[in-house]
């Protein structure tokens, strides 16, 4: 029952960091390149096989991520490690082919007219008649596209979404070409009933294998709709060290699952994950203590360094 | 999709309210008892029909519930709401008789011989030995005895703890009497799917509708645990006001899963608790703001705070 991986077996759910791009892009102070090329490279060798590094958005719009030219370059080849970047427009795309050392392109689009409307100033289908220029460059270079479908189990405007709503939208998404779809709880209010609802339409019309679950822990669901999610299928999730992402102005709320908790939450269980989580709770003690400077919501994290100040294990 | 009880419907769900006693005794600072009053009255009057008040253990274990016998006499009678008390031994029921405000006595042990011994110095079966006065002295003045039954999901020092282990102790607990049985994961180690093995196994030889699950967030699992009991069956579960129950010097670490939490979980999922989750968000803001002065680890009243300091609506 220690936490690290499963000793040789092969992973049987893979986690999708996006602590870099979706955590660091909330923090209001701009973190030195240097420090998010360590910080891509500690997860890299912890275990993780997918990591989200930067996006090619303007810089206008993510000044946090200005640095995307240069951190692209600069990330580790490693063996099974694959590096994706947000890519929103075709001139995105040149930067991201330019910077060369990612593999995956990453879209957003939103289930709810409104949200998307509130985000990109475009509804739905005009979005995705736009990035369809991006679709298809990358299918000429040979690069597989992440779409992110956004506000799935609910909108901050529009309250309910449909859920054949995010079934046809994740159709569509897959009709253009991506690789997986990520569902993203956007506002953390969805719950497990609804997640298991959610999942098991899309599954009757798309490829559950290539649906992952982008799970925001605002209300302190996100294990149990990680877990409900696994339970109908899901193998992919997406999780950020941490638990970065959240508003940093205040403490708890609203970020992205933390990866530690949910290694943790897998291990304990005995579905293997692949990642040391022992590597992981260092890198977010050192985000913590050395970057960051501010309290960290994830909470397996939280507990070992309670038990470390006490001076008790790690387990 | 609001937060207010599902109008009219019977809850579905028995939400026992623990924070005066399980959360209020880990708090370092005395709280002065017309606070302790007030905190009880005002959960007793958000519609949860369960409240633990305090203990009747000796004041130089709790100094912070030294006030017990007061306080106990002081509750409101209130028509659908059950007060319990802590009650360690046949001195501590005459105060508990004495007082004649609270209903329910309970008492405590663990599924760990170890555990055990570090908290009371005596062996599991020495220990029910002794509890048996207790449960003989209820039985006579006609008193509920609930009994908690800790570390069922691991014991910090003997790691796992065989689930056999609690199926045994939990009939020996009916046989003593016990009115329910309260199946504590003091560690916050258990996961769900060990939650639902535990359940089932307890369920096969003890009636389900008389088990309650006393879920720990110190890896921020309790909210999938609580998911995964009620999915087995388990209509009863412990809860906390903010979270309450943690160290108090560990942020986020460690306490029981809030009440509010448990509450958004169910009523979300349309499952009715029959508490005012309005109510009750306003009552742990009162607890942070005016009486403990420290951050609660809970998660729907954080965000709720979140939101209103930006000015959008509850939900």
């Amino acid at each position: 029952m220690s936490g690290a991986p499963s000793g040789g077996s092969a992973p049987e759910v893979l986690l999708y960091e996006v602590g870099p791009r979706d955590g660091l892009q909330n923090e209001a102070d701009l973190v030195p390149t240097p420090a998010k090329l360590e910080l891509v490279t500690r997860l890299a060798t912890s275990g993780l096989r997918a990591v989200e590094v930067t996006s090619f958005d303007s810089p206008k719009w993510i000044p946090q991520l200005a640095d995307a030219d240069e951190l692209a370059a600069l990330v580790p080849s490693l063996p099974g490690v694959a590096y994706s970047a947000l890519v929103p427009n075709e001139p995105g795309f040149h930067r991201f082919e330019a910077a060369a050392g990612v593999h995956v392109a990453a879209m957003f689009v939103s289930a709810s007219e409104t949200h998307n409307r509130a985000n990109v100033n475009r509804g739905v289908d005009e979005h995705l008649e736009r990035a369809r220029v991006v679709f298809e460059r990358a299918a000429e270079a040979g690069v597989p596209v992440r779409a992110y479908a956004s506000t799935v189990c609910g909108c901050p405007y529009e309250g309910e979404v449909a859920v054949s709503a995010v079934v046809d939208l994740v159709g569509k998404l897959f009709a253009l070409g991506a690789s997986d779809v990520s569902l993203g709880d956007t506002t953390g209010v969805g719950h497990p009933r609804q997640v298991r609802e959610l999942v098991r339409a899309v599954a009757a019309e798309a490829p559950l294998g290539r649906i992952a679950l982008h799970l925001h822990d605002t209300y302190g669901r996100a294990l149990a709709n990680v877990q409900a999610g696994y339970e109908e299928g899901v193998r992919i999730f997406d999780a950020s060290v941490g638990g970065l992402g959240g508003c940093p102005y205040a403490p708890g709320a609203s970020g992205n699952v933390a990866t530690e908790d949910v290694v943790d939450l897998f291990e304990r269980a005995g579905v293997s994950t692949g990642v040391d989580l022992d590597r992981l709770v260092d890198v977010a003690a050192w985000l913590e203590t050395d970057v960051l400077r501010r309290a960290l919501p994830g909470r397996v994290y939280r507990a070992r360094v309670g038990a470390r100040e006490r001076g008790e294990g790690g387990a």
